[in-house]
């Protein structure tokens, strides 16, 4: 079942669910007969080029073949993928270097400056944002998955540096065996890097109790085409501005991330999830707002709007889903504490609905492969914002999706409120509709619409997908202009020769494609 | 008593905890007579510039008297107020603008660059790190003093909007009539202002709870030369970097700051405070990491070491205080825990003796002006590394500071631990040491071999001093010199024409004065 472009076999509990999503639609709109697929044929790469870095870096570390060209030449967006079905890659890379140390991430950049074509920095090719589509111009795939090892563990200081190429499950493994873990959990987590993580502002599902990997990784070393920056794990320091925060969220920009050193603890006791069902999505919200307001953060608060709720089994209401880890004693006081805020205000559904939760929590990716084949159009996108701000952030964000995906109504687009702070909270939208050959128009009509909808009533470009090729011209004239301006300048700081494919053409969040 | 250059009146407990400290000192080190105190003469202002900012800004908004121009031309740190109180400033305004809103300080910007002189802001003058010291260039210094009020409350959001010219108790006043705190306290908390505590990324006694001002400023306006930047408050993003920590620490070269949203929360109920002595430095500090990594974070956690807690009248180990503020539930909730923790490893003073902490919490700088009058060298610097550093970071600074501060081995130096991380703490050293002519050759040598001992053991420059002119070389050759490069690349972007003070000879990082 599995093909190059999706994201992994489907074993029979997916399948299962997979079918069960599948044949609610056709009760919908029909029979969804399985989409036909086309094989791929790359354009030859410059051989000339692949001898050149042949050269300079060693036999091993290049890879010309065709399956290593295709598999880093796109990420997990909807119309990378929805074209890669069909036979089509808007681009791909010359070759896929992968270097095996911080050294060899140097040269593989000095040998693409000298060659005059751009290096891609390539971890797990999660990016549903276009955060691996390829610049324009001729370049070559720096991959950091041959890096991925756990380096060091300061167990006084609770630090562990690692690789950063590791996917999740690889840094969970080697933490695991100093008793550790780091408990960045993102719906990614079994493809997704380190280094990705890093790269994008990576948010976990777990984030609200132990943070965002902005939280977590408090020192990283990153290899810019003007050399080595190296940035220990310290205390917050008023220094200037903080160098660390300015690599969380480069997207490749500034150089490539080799290694990390990330905040740990210790392995949870135990978990524990308790389902809730409030009267609606807005006085779930409340809830929820006024759990983080009272300094009570379990590791997950997550809300279902009344769309999604019914579509998990849960009709008439909000389904709201907390989640606690750590040592026994914390998780059982934890658990009182929203008790008593949650209780007065939603009905208690017991803890085994909830913990399905955990079961199914890296399902979607497996699922929207099944929708795929069937032609379905199917994707997400997400925002924050403040919590005065959310109400109208939801329903602006909801009508634009559902009017611009189906002239016929035919849309569905659930919402939950998954990440949540004491000044706001992220909402996180999943939509499908039928596809067809305008799918991809459509995508597009109601992605923009649903971005401006956004941006128009105060929320954020993206509260944790990142920006890639899709969403930079939102980025763009963000905060009086200086979010590329800005941008822009360090990326002449770190990269004067425009070696790194993110300020590359077509990449450049300064020169967007098309006018808006 | 008060002097243009002091820290403001004693009030008979300040003066007779000031005098218990001269008796001290004096049965140490012999007599301390009142040093004299010269009388100050500027050089005449340029009557000229005067006028045209006066032409172009109105009459009100410019003071060229010598007392605003001599107010305006030092912070707090040491050499700035030894020379002050001999009738000496290095530097000075020529003139004072103080802008209304944030068109005025545009208007003060552009007025100074059609000059050609360059502009520094200026908030409560409190840094002890020449902040506010004037570049070699001409120049005219923007207070934000006018700009004073609390602009707007978003009460569900739990958020402030206030202008960056209020001082810690004009904020609090503010915000108390709304029933709200925004609990951020420095030692400056009655002179500093919001914008310098941004600008340097400020840390409250309190922050172990409350978090820093990185934590709390989470939207604010920067009028840079270049335009306006209006980064609004919301939760985290995906969106590249964080704007928002790039203006956290950015000591005025990248705009002026001019107002802020903080995060605010309920006025606490209560607070309470505990005493513990623990038997060493040492075991006090595994007792806070161990709190920490407990995940319990009660709002301060100050561990004095054995020198400092003798001078506190606790002998024979290391003074431990805790402080609580919130709902009286929490507070109890949260000493338990402590107690649980600390119980085990130090013997309780009980509650009476930590409160006096409270009491005595601003009184630093009014005890410093009594030692400057007697002529003694009184100093601080603070740092913070990881846990697994910190006893190698203390011993090596507290060796460098005594050795370099008196020959003759009389240095008094103190030491604290007052925030704490998980990962790990900061370490605030107070130094004081016979004064006499080579007072400040002897307070260079020191600070040199402290902060050389310092970096090369793996602490950060400061904590939450920030650079000014006097550390922008040890901030110079950080991360293989990306700080101050990057800086200057960020610079660029917002202030081309170097109009920013900090952008000027004697004050960009990347030119030092001086040899290293």
């Amino acid at each position: 079942m599995a093909t190059w472009w999706g994201w992994g076999e489907r074993d029979a509990r997916l399948e299962a669910g997979a079918n069960a999503v599948i044949a609610e639609l056709e009760r919908r709109w029909g029979p969804l007969p399985r989409a036909p697929e086309s094989a791929i044929t790359l354009a030859p790469t410059d051989q000339r080029i692949v001898a050149t870095l042949r050269d300079r870096l060693g036999r091993d570390l290049v890879r010309e073949d065709d399956d290593a060209r295709r598999r880093h030449s796109i990420g997990q967006s909807y119309p990378e993928l929805r074209d890669a079905r069909r036979g089509r890659v808007a681009r791909a890379p010359l070759a896929v270097v992968v270097p095996r140390s911080s050294g060899e991430v140097k040269a593989a950049l000095a040998a693409a400056q000298a060659i005059g074509i751009a290096a891609l920095p390539y971890g797990g090719g999660t990016s549903v944002t276009g955060g691996v589509a390829g610049p324009d111009d001729p370049y070559v795939v720096v991959s950091l998955r041959a890096m991925r090892s756990l380096q060091d563990v300061d167990a006084a200081s609770q630090l562990a540096r690692v690789d950063a190429g590791m996917t999740g499950p690889e840094l969970e493994a080697a933490l695991a065996s100093h008793g550790l873990t780091l408990g960045h959990y993102p719906q990614s987590f079994e493809r997704s890097t380190v280094g990705g993580w890093i790269a994008t502002r990576s948010v976990g599902q777990l984030s609200t109790g132990v943070g965002s990997i902005a939280d977590l990784a408090v020192g990283m070393r990153v290899v810019a085409p003007t050399g080595d920056v190296v940035l220990p794990a310290q205390p917050p320091a008023s220094e200037g501005p903080d160098l660390r925060e300015l690599m969380l969220g480069s997207e490749g920009r500034f150089g490539v991330i080799t290694d990390a050193t990330l905040r740990v603890r210790p392995r949870p006791e135990t978990r524990r999830a308790d389902a809730w069902l409030c009267a609606s999505f807005a006085e779930g919200a409340d809830v929820v707002r006024r759990l983080l307001q009272s300094g009570i953060a379990p590791e997950m608060a997550r809300l279902s709007d009344e769309v999604e709720s019914a579509m998990q089994g849960v009709p008439g209401g909000a389904l709201l889903v907390i989640a606690h880890e750590g040592s026994a004693a914390d998780v059982e006081r934890v658990a009182q504490r929203v008790a008593s805020v949650v209780g007065s205000a939603a009905r208690s559904l017991g803890s085994a609905a909830a913990m399905r939760w955990y079961e199914t929590r890296y399902d979607a990716p497996y699922l929207r492969d099944a929708l795929l084949e069937r032609d379905v159009l199917a994707d997400s996108l997400e925002t924050a914002t403040t919590w005065s701000r959310l109400a109208d952030v939801y329903a602006a964000t909801r009508r634009a999706l559902a009017s611009r995906l189906d002239a016929q109504g035919r849309a569905i687009v659930l919402c939950h409120l998954s990440h949540a702070y004491a000044i706001g909270a992220s909402l996180y939208f999943t939509f499908l509709a039928p596809g067809g050959d305008d799918a991809e128009v459509r995508w597009r009509e109601a992605k923009r619409a649903a971005l401006d909808a956004i941006v128009g009533n105060g929320g954020v470009v993206s509260h944790h997908h990142g920006i890639g090729r899709d969403h930079r011209e939102w980025v763009a004239d963000r905060y009086g202009g200086y979010a590329a301006r800005v941008v822009d300048g360090v990326a002449t700081a770190f990269d004067p020769g425009r070696v790194l494919a993110g300020n590359r053409s077509g990449r450049a969040r300064t020169t967007p494609e098309g006018g808006r």
